[in-house]
């Protein structure tokens, strides 16, 4: 695996690696790329979206770049954890070709003005209401990384299942012609999900989030059992959050999977989504369901 | 020259042919794509486009497309003069090879929620001001555009100076990855800069605009024989084009010709740009000079 940081020289590599493809036997452009966005302080969710760049695409691209503009003021930026030689070793592990580890600098040189916005109901609900920017942030750096990488295929956490819609929408709307897979989200044995962030929890804080995964595997329970009455749904869940006194709810709600419109009655594609601050930590997760009638 | 409304079909004619090309002999992705998108009603500064773009590339592109994002409430949308025989008679004369003709729908289903924005100073004056969210039309139609052609090379006319700086900015803010090439407006043989809405003038109209390249031209001269002062150039321009009754100054303006603020003294890259409104017709035009210290 090759460590890069110039979006030059990676451009070079990949179109050399698209070239070099087209020889006797291959048809030219048959061979994919696969590229994994990350902001790096890797755990077992990233390496599950490396693993499955690697297995579908011939060359698999990860990149690293905590980035600015999809923090808020007062937000974890400053503190965000950094390691390159840490996260290095696993993505090399997880048998990944280039990392791609830019500066600030190469990524918005002086005078960057330009943004990309998904707008409207995709993102001004769940963490689009409480991170006000936060998605403008994250759609124009994974335009620019689509961009710079030209993939077949990018892939991202179910975890992050907002993030995950908003920038199939914005891939869709501005014809970047890149499939968005969608990974499942990796758990720790006892439920809560992997995050970069995990790490900011004291001891107490992380046994009290016990309660998050506990609530949405409660209310998977009981919609497999019959229960349609989102309001029902979404009491039973904060119930159980704010049973927990070092957890404070940021947002709890049961949505249309696809719009991330409130709903009242569970049916079709169905999300329970919450953010739940621990201290200073800021936590999400959710479920998503298929319901019948 | 073949027209395509359809966007995978013109993907996939665009790939046909960069992959036609990587035979023997060739360098595989040594053939270049050249793009010029346009909002039809075609005149030679859109013809001198295209034949820039058949001179430099291999493949040439043409778009017409009425984008109605970038049109405000109020302006010319739905009288924007439309023809696409006479256009396609124009675009295959100047031996364009393909040119795309989507319609609304196809560019903007049902649900699309993505704009691209470039924001701060170079969009915030001339008309940036004068139409509030034209640019972001523009803009947004722009990288769409871009990203299912994916040229090499993009012509823009220097007629439209803030759009070509706008655009490129956009491109290079989000590694397109694409040349933005501009050309040099062309004129009436009285001066007046071709433009698909002098067709609504009236011919009283249309004589009182010579007084807007009359301008731009008295100017010119006083600038090369050592005018240094912005506040004189303006009041000298303004003054020519105010004297005609039929004539309107929406803003005239002397700017440094890269970021577009307003300058005080005459110096490095300048321009003169002004918009003018003949009765219902906006018309734009503008010089762009390079000034010794």
């Amino acid at each position: 695996m090759e460590i890069i940081s110039s979006i030059p020289e990676l451009r070079r590599r990949i179109e050399a690696f698209r070239a070099g493809g087209a020889g006797p036997g291959t048809e030219p452009g048959s061979l994919s790329v696969g590229f994994v966005p990350t902001m790096g302080w890797l755990h077992n969710g990233h390496l599950a979206l490396v693993r499955t760049a690697r297995k579908a695409d011939d060359l698999v691209v990860v990149s690293i770049f905590v980035n600015p503009i999809q923090f808020g003021p007062g937000e974890d930026y400053d503190r965000y954890p950094r390691d390159l030689e840490r996260d290095a070793g696993m993505t090399s592990a997880a048998e990944a070709d280039l990392l791609f580890v830019p500066s600030t600098a190469e990524m918005y040189p002086v005078g960057h003005s330009t943004t990309v916005e998904v707008v409207g109901g995709l993102t001004g609900h769940l963490c689009g209401a409480s991170r006000p920017g936060h998605f403008r942030g994250v759609t124009t750096v994974v335009a620019k990384l689509l961009n710079i990488v030209r993939p077949r295929r990018a892939y991202f956490g179910w975890k992050d299942a907002q993030q995950l819609l908003v920038v199939r929408r914005m891939v869709r709307d501005l014809n970047l012609g890149v499939e968005i897979v969608g990974v499942p989200t990796v758990r720790e044995p006892d439920g809560l999900a992997m995050s970069s962030r995990n790490g900011y929890l004291s001891g107490q804080e992380r046994l009290a989030a016990r309660a998050i995964p506990r609530s949405l595997e409660r209310v998977r329970f009981m919609i497999q059992n019959g229960e349609r009455d989102a309001a029902t749904i979404r009491r039973e869940a904060a119930g159980i959050v704010a049973a927990e006194p070092l957890l404070a709810i940021d947002y709890l709600a049961v949505v249309d999977g696809n719009t991330l419109e409130e709903i009242e009655r569970i049916r079709g594609t169905v999300m329970v989504a919450l953010a739940v601050h621990a201290g200073k930590t800021r936590l999400i997760d959710n479920i998503r369901m298929e319901v019948g009638g």
